[in-house]
């Protein structure tokens, strides 16, 4: 059973009726109910303004899917600094869209994480580039999704470990938009479909991206005591 | 010509009789001085008790070198988050055995940078691994070092761009010991060989790895907006 | 149901009375053995002079793992294009040893394959340098490995996509042991340990490591379409 | 002095009107045309027809540009094998546009480097992805290229070691469209544009990332020993 929390920070639905209407139980609400599907899953959920991220939770958290935009800074440094240390112990983390900027992603990353962006609101094309992915399974040379906010290059990440999707906008940029990291015993992916203004996490493609990530990202059983520091004077001679 | 600086925290110097023999004038002082002998360098020296590193002296830095050890706090966190924008702006960062642990390294990486080690100051012998790339440039097979700490995996790094270098030691370890990054216009370079206690600065090899580093770091003419967040409306419509 | 194909040259065993007694059974038959104890694999094995790997057994496979020495220049070099092509339609590969220079891992690789070798029958200590995947799922932090033949650096392979083991050399040497690479829709590993003097395939931790690796490279549900040249004039209009 | 070779088919050039107008000294001539505008580059040129690539010349060379399309099979097996191995021991090698189908390109890859087409004439835009790289340098966020052949995803190469750009298409797809291997002593650089109907090795950024890619493919002093298979009973004892 992999224990799944979906983090929001559920602010755009609340203040924006716009964004309501396409997501009345939140995004975290709309991933969290497909996610749910799965038998392999026990999914919580957790926002900014209630149903908190306790330590508690985070330490009980085998993948943890981050929503975040307008109020990236209202999320502790503390508990960003705590994510980052429970990713370096094997919990997975899942960025999704503006969850570029957010604190956890960027102290994983190390870089401004920066990119282009325009709410231009026009097509987009998800190319799968990497066929033989666990997280790529089932999805087809490309995802078309009608309409998103724009993101391009150059996107200020490290070299991805694995580019799994590049999207292509129809104004005229590209972006690395499928990308897997690995942190100490934690695996990392970052996912750029899923602006708040449109129905993206109902598309079924996207869907099956994230229930695969989960189950990619999910902790194999490794001893955090792996990346602690080590005194080796008892290692037996050889 | 490149603008170099060389930093030390210069403590175990000043401490410690046995290092002050090998390095009297300072771990910075030895590699200043046959970085010196490149007629396309210009290196200055900072420490964190005197000839500091000012944020004047930082932004006309093209690459920096890192010594430091037992000092580590000592470093404010501002300074270090000026370093880490730098180096995301383009400039060099080439980070020396125990500033794996330094400040500006972790917020690079993103990790723990936890590793395996052990003062047995045993044989090390410093494989390439990498045959042709700039920094292994004139290397030859391996680099034997008679005698240095002991740093072994697991090593807690995300995956390195390029693996040039790994290190056995007598002890039964091996370690990835030469490490290129890549963060936004900025190249970094990790080398692990480098105790305070053993003159390995003085090690031509060393020396010869270190002036390829810093030639390879020396950041090309990249515009630092590149890495900036920028909105698109302007582009042309295609 | 993974379906996996163990290939052994199997001339070793039956011409050397030394090897004939480790492996009594061949080192395919050891091989299989134990991957037979897994509920989700079915396991077959092929040879160079008996129970041949015909085209139909290796369009039956998902998996092959290949052991080959004294005899690589056997294998047909159609069989081994037909294999190449298998592996980018989504056959997984697992090389084993010496299959470092057999001739379908050398067209995958495009390289040498060159390494430095010694049958010094020392003791080399395997490094799981990359905790959170899924092939050195419960495996710790080494294997110790009393006896086999020297593989060293310069091992002369592309940059492996994942490294997962590095290899301690008592004499002196270290390898890059566990690479993982993708090539189209398949998934390659070389693992280094395997010498047909010693009883290596017996070791626990090496069964662990080969029956996670063929979890890992069995293939997703690609369609073999997708890695096909193709003529897109038929595309909707966008 | 980088000795560099142009090869190039030459075959759409006297065939076709259309490509003789655009190429008059053929697409080889272009190219060395501008390479020889550097003075630390000495330029030849090499035909499938007349001067052709003889071992002589195959082994004075530093850096190899290729390109080819329809005459790919005319390449005899052996010399394609010879540009592998030199490749291996040091040389670099420059695939442009169509050269993704040559033999040498496919030798070193080991997969088979289909991708998509289509011969729509379309606007591209070519993405800079690596600020920091020296091939990238000067180059600025994109290339615009009026006219080209469609290149899209699926490319299938292995996972290149450093992604530099990414071409958008008016028509949809998107391309892997700068991409750097090593193999052995030897650097590779596939770069997509230059199909033989449009003026595309005129354009100043196209010509200054070729520039850039001889310099930084120009091997590094290595001896071809490096990658040769070793018995080490010689080493010392340690």
């Amino acid at each position: 059973m992999i224990k799944v929390t979906v983090w929001n920070e559920y602010v755009h639905e609340i203040a924006e009726e716009e964004v309501g209407k396409v997501y009345p139980e939140g995004i975290h609400g709309a991933i969290a109910s497909f996610l749910r599907t799965n038998e392999d899953m026990e999914v919580r959920t957790a926002t900014l303004k209630g149903g908190e991220l306790t330590e508690e939770l985070l330490n009980d958290t085998d993948v943890i899917l981050w929503w975040g935009h307008m109020a990236h800074n209202e999320v502790p440094d503390e508990l960003a600094e705590k994510i980052r240390a429970r990713v370096n112990e094997g919990m997975g983390f899942i960025a999704l869209h503006s969850a570029h900027h957010s604190k956890p992603f960027k102290k994983l990353m190390g870089t401004s994480c920066n990119l282009r962006w325009s709410e231009n609101n026009q097509h987009e094309r998800v190319w799968n580039v990497c066929p033989s992915h666990p997280i790529t399974r089932g999805i087809g040379e490309f995802i078309d999704i009608p309409q998103d906010e724009m993101y391009g290059e150059y996107f200020d990440i490290p070299a991805p470990d694995e580019l799994l999707f590049i999207t292509w906008h129809k104004s005229g940029e590209v972006f690395r938009s499928g990308c897997t990291f690995k942190r100490g015993n934690g695996k990392i992916f970052y996912f750029q479909p899923g602006h708040e203004t449109y129905p993206i996490f109902y598309n079924e493609a996207v869907q099956k991206v994230l229930t695969n990530a989960v189950r990619w990202a999910a902790p194999v059983d490794v001893d955090p005591e792996f990346v602690t520091c080590k005194h080796t004077a008892s290692l037996e001679e050889l």
